[in-house]
């Protein structure tokens, strides 16, 4: 995975490959159904089988390619993104939050189950996720290994992803400027896709220059991601997207959407992709897979 | 630290200077409640500060003080615990769990705040302790330091504390035997106490037999704490307390007492004292704090 051969499959089976090779992963590491205690063990399964873009694991995947990575190294850190980010969907998901009944087509965690389950789920998923990252030898290097683990939980907490959604439940109601908007998704979805990126790209031997070109683009594409996101909600119907369309701005949640208008929502997120691929640019073809991620996710319309 | 001196204080000033050193420690780590966004920053500081026994950290220190470890490293690990059993608290009142509405003399996080806002603080009190150590330097060895991330990690998951909490619900109107109840404890309350005792060996230099000795220790007055704790909400006053006194019992929850009986379940926190100062034995007097650490959990009356 360290070039991208000649022989190198289309997007699509690219992706679908990765997605198959991620629900293994994620079958593997999420403790058995039959095991003690079984309903917890059933729901964190229910939260995170079957289902979901994957976006964060292939921005793993296509990073730690740039970066020559070793494969299972990489795909560990990839489940443990995807486990923080759905922990995050689940708690996201309970009454006290957004009061959300449908995700991916099925029933939230707390509708098919029970409050009191989705909420040790979330917490057990996060645990979960840093037992992965801690495993014994998972790096050669112990000490980048431990920045694995400090990149996941810096980008997780109240300065990282938990804040930004601390951020969100203060802005409902409430009239954002354009920069405010921004500090919010910098940290509720930002903050752990640029960790998917620098995660991926530790995982092999990176330099500092590395890093920091990756950096750019994660955090173009960790912004354009919400912004679709927002246009998605007020533009695509409830079954395609697989969740309650119009939500935002039924709890007249400030959006891209709501201050920019539509169609200059749609300029923003065309110029943050032109951001990241020019930062990607002189890689060459080992970040082709990052190029058509940043495309996948602007052109997207799910 | 790593000799009890001629001159060592008696063990009510050691555990204030401890608890005193904690609180400064605990300050000092989570966010300033001035900083974005403050109102989940200051709920963080309001479910950590100015209260608890800090037994999990003395904890800590004790076993950190055996191995003669490096003292800011264990200060660090003592306060990651202490996170972890903080969030549990949080997330442990919430309407959908316990329900409770006083802990530490206080009202509840979700009481004092909202429930959304318990539920983040939680959520990054889990980050936060793992951000802490991960730490990069904290320890010189990093694998070392990858073990006392690996080892919270799994106390705190779903095979260790969030199993703990789900064994728990189940059992709500259930009649356990023993042997359940205990499987009860060993997570929910075991679980950490054992990381705490682990963590703290790890800190410093320590064979496989004292690993091995403290641990002996730990999963004895791991269930000594929950079988007192069971005993106090028996007998003891609400004021006393700090929390809703006879909850458990008015909850149908099973407990020793209502299993064994007040002095069986008495006999059984005696037998279990006995246990851990048995395998403290050898260790002599560099063991003294943890030694006098078992009669305090035995003992207590709040």
């Amino acid at each position: 995975m360290s070039k991208a051969p000649a022989h190198a499959v289309d997007f699509a089976t690219w992706t679908a490959q990765v997605q198959q090779q991620i629900e293994s992963a994620l079958a593997a590491v999420l403790p058995a159904a039959s095991r003690a205690p079984a309903r917890l063990h059933d729901a964190m399964r229910y939260a995170c089988l079957d289902g979901g873009k994957r976006v964060r694991p292939l921005l793993v995947l296509a990073a730690a390619g740039v970066a020559g990575a070793d494969v299972r190294a990489s795909e560990q850190a990839a489940c443990a993104i995807e486990l923080i980010h759905a922990y995050s969907l689940v708690h996201d998901d309970m009454p006290c939050m957004d009061d959300d009944s449908l995700r991916r087509g099925k029933p939230t965690v707390h509708v098919e189950f029970d409050e009191a389950t989705a909420l040790l789920v979330g917490d057990a998923l996060q645990s979960l996720a840093f037992e992965l990252v801690s495993a014994p030898g998972l790096l050669p290097d112990a000490r980048v290994q431990l920045e694995l683990v400090h990149t996941l939980a810096s980008a997780a907490g109240s300065r990282g992803m938990a804040g930004g959604q601390a951020i969100d439940l203060a802005a409902v109601g409430q009239t954002l400027t354009l920069p405010e908007l921004e500090m919010m998704h910098i940290h509720k979805t930002g903050a752990l896709i640029r960790a998917s990126v620098r995660m991926g790209a530790l995982c092999g031997p990176s330099s500092p220059d590395l890093l920091e070109r990756l950096d750019r683009y994660a955090r173009a594409i960790g912004l354009a991601f919400q912004v679709v996101d927002d246009v998605l909600d007020t533009v695509a119907p409830t079954a395609t997207l697989g969740k309650t369309a119009g939500k935002d701005a039924e709890a007249n949640k400030p959006t891209y959407v709501s201050l920019l208008g539509l169609s200059r929502a749609r300029e923003l997120a065309e110029s943050l992709r032109a951001d990241a691929l020019s930062a990607m640019h002189p890689l060459g073809p080992p970040a082709n897979r990052l190029v058509e991620l940043a495309n996948f996710i602007v052109n997207r319309q799910f």
